[in-house]
């Protein structure tokens, strides 16, 4: 087959039989968020194109080299946003956000394009998670926002990974450590990838991040930010310490953490695991007060966030074997022989979906061993034929796919009664599952509804 | 204030306060859309250009005027979506989901690009609810499809709406349609905007669409398409009506009906609103069994979908005043006086957030009574301030923000216990339901819960 067009490099598809997964993660993380007093907010996927130059920063790998930049109809700059925070904090300031309640705490998902080299992990197309706390400079802020990735994991049984903190200190506190770090490089700036020594006047905590094997043996015995907080940073890293002790978080300072975006101030974290390849980084953030003053806001808003990469995540539970739930499946297929039968189909499975039961019928004109043939294939737990005899006499055989049983069903009735049988079947196993954890008062409970419904 | 970026004309923002509505409106879709069998399918926002070429077609206005093409760093043509059926289409292809149980039911939430002129209802960036079912030529799936759409009108209590159907028919019996089209618009070409008498060789049917008042009065009066079906598209379109009769879907036949898309045979159809000024379809979607063929598949796979304006929907909805659930609110705030409050107030507020509870504390450093005002805006139901009497004492009093009322709590234990109060007033708040619905056997019921609960 010659198809016209395959998908792009470093795109994904998510198919119809995967999603169910990736709408749990999501459905988690909502949950989670709203928890948490955050709710939703999206943007466009482009924005114009200085909004990232300014918003991310001109000197950072990500704006130099990797963006979906092009020239619309209008003769516009766009890009395809290569990252959530900087649309967020555009919708901020444009629709006067910062008049309501501050802190506004906010959470998206995200697809963002960064146009590098397709690997395990890293694609052009990704999607995140991501939150973003508007208008708070308190540590007790940046310690919630971390709780809340790590319930995120918590939640979904996500083990194994370490959580990393730093702090890059403020501006101010800064021009001490550039400074100690460029002179500490330049005494070993020979050995230096030809990159990092580009970096050395520019970002010398660019050359902290190198990836070459040389630079980063240099790296490892250069100074720490830490070591040159200012008090007030030095202040607020300590109680974000003792607030993620508060609540149980372990956590490990590293202060080879500097995050990849120019915009972060104060506080950076990631979650990392070793359990999927290189692109360890599960989730990564920080504070970033001096945002909203560079996109032109004349008053600051202190603020963080962080974000959370959705295929990453995926990678990493498979890799744990962590349990999904079970995809939703066909609750009955009702067949048919002949137009009238399908007509009844139809009218029957169209009452069953008005109470949210998944109802099907022949939609194809198969033969009604075809048909039963799709049901299995669809998994149903219940299945009726409705044929000549079957509309005659207004009553037809609904079949419990699971264990074989039958029962003798009113044509006129079973739209409506349909899903009182499938409730009956939840009661049971719960019931059964009750009795197999000794939870006796909960299997009586249980009992006694089956058994007045049954009566009743 | 001089910010450096706005977002770009014809985009929208969704804003946090706002964001609930939207959510409301996914979330009925994924239940009707799970009910009738279809699953979720997810593609990348660019494709290939040569894609929409083909898959939406050469001679429409969409591929002529309207789409966002650009050229990647690597040098290929790229579009972002302007609909999505053909990235579905593209998908179902390439993954070679022919090889499962035909037909293959999908649905998407997608954002899709056209560069027009941005008006009510017509953005640059809009979002659709669509689905796509491959592989069926059964008329039965055509009602079934209209039967979703109209399902998720209803679950959301939208009315008014006129579902207006046609057939286009197959490209048989089309050519002689065309050319009775050809012959009756000749005789008035001279009346014809220009753009038409373009269209007069290369796709007369176009004009049946023009706006232009003048070739408007002229189609009027033009052959209809479903007057030159052949007997097979007759057939199907007598049996799509039947299907609709028994699913009581009241439709009119609209022989004006023929769909902007190149890609369309046999069934077509829109749901078409009057409420919401010029732009008032509200989903429009129809039969493509020729797609898979135009995309390179050896094997035709005849198939349908539709989509569903989410802006659109929104604005009707709006129009109509359609009740939304309440957006959802902050549960407890529980203020802090002091460093060591605050970190009682975490500990608390973090075993009831693992219990879906929404709690809150300050993460700002405000005074209480600014932490007060806070809690008050955010509508929190219940508060509770702590400082170090609290502490001390091990107790503090919880204020229902609602009827004023208070309870003196345990610190050590109502992050447990706080779920059970929130379910108290639930369950009390069903109890007056029912009560005032004259339930008095579900009063009764909730009565009893009560009861044992504030017993037990």
């Amino acid at each position: 087959m010659g198809l016209i067009a395959k998908s792009i490099k470093g795109t994904q598809d998510l198919l119809p039989q995967d999603s169910y997964q990736t709408q749990y993660v999501e459905q988690t993380m909502r949950e989670v968020a709203q928890a948490y007093g955050y709710r939703e907010v999206r943007t466009p996927v482009f924005e114009q194109t200085n909004l990232f130059e300014r918003g991310v920063g001109g000197t950072t790998d990500v704006v130099q080299k990797e963006m979906y930049t092009f020239t619309d109809k209008g003769g516009n700059s766009l890009t395809l946003r290569p990252e959530g925070t900087a649309g967020a904090a555009r919708a901020f300031l444009e629709h006067g956000l910062f008049n309501e309640p501050l802190p506004q705490k906010m959470y998206y998902f995200t697809s963002c394009y960064r146009h590098e080299n397709p690997q395990a992990g890293r694609l052009r197309e990704f999607h995140q998670f991501g939150i973003e706390c508007f208008g708070t400079a308190s540590p007790a802020a940046d310690a919630e926002a971390i709780a809340l990735a790590n319930s995120v994991f918590d939640y979904l049984g996500v083990t194994g990974l370490s959580i990393e903190i730093n702090s890059i200190g403020c501006p101010e506190c800064r021009k001490n450590y550039l400074a100690a770090l460029r002179a500490y490089f330049s005494a070993h700036v020979d050995e230096l990838c030809e990159t990092c020594r580009g970096r050395l006047e520019r970002n010398p905590m660019r050359i902290l991040d190198c990836k070459s094997p040389v630079c980063s043996a240099i790296a490892k015995d250069a100074p720490t930010c830490i070591d040159y907080l200012c008090d007030d940073c030095r202040d607020h890293f300590e109680k974000v310490k003792s607030y993620l002790d508060v609540l149980n978080i372990e956590y490990t300072v590293n202060p080879r953490i500097v995050r990849g975006l120019d915009y972060y101030t104060r506080t950076v974290f990631e979650f990392v695991s070793n359990q999927i390849g290189a692109q360890g980084t599960v989730c990564g953030g920080g504070r970033y007060d001096g945002l909203m003053g560079e996109l032109g806001s004349d008053k600051q808003y202190p603020s963080l966030g962080f974000g959370l990469g959705i295929e990453r995540l995926l990678l990493l539970m498979q890799a744990q074997k962590v349990p999904f739930p079970e995809p939703p499946t066909c609750d009955i297929f009702i067949g048919s022989i002949g137009e009238d039968a399908l007509k009844k189909a139809m009218a029957i499975a169209d009452t069953m979906r008005a109470d949210g039961v998944s109802a099907e019928y022949d939609v194809v004109g198969r033969s009604v061993k075809a048909q039963m043939k799709y049901a299995n294939k669809l998994g149903a737990k219940y299945t009726m034929i409705l044929g000549g005899d079957e509309i005659q006499n207004g009553s037809a055989v609904l079949k419990n796919m699971k264990d074989g049983s039958t029962q003798e069903v009113t044509l006129e009735t079973i739209g409506d009664d349909f899903m009182s049988i499938l409730m009956n079947d939840s009661l049971k196993s719960l019931e059964s599952a009750a009795q197999s954890f000794d939870l006796n008062g909960g299997a009586d409970l249980i009992g006694n509804i089956l058994e007045g419904k049954n009566n009743g």
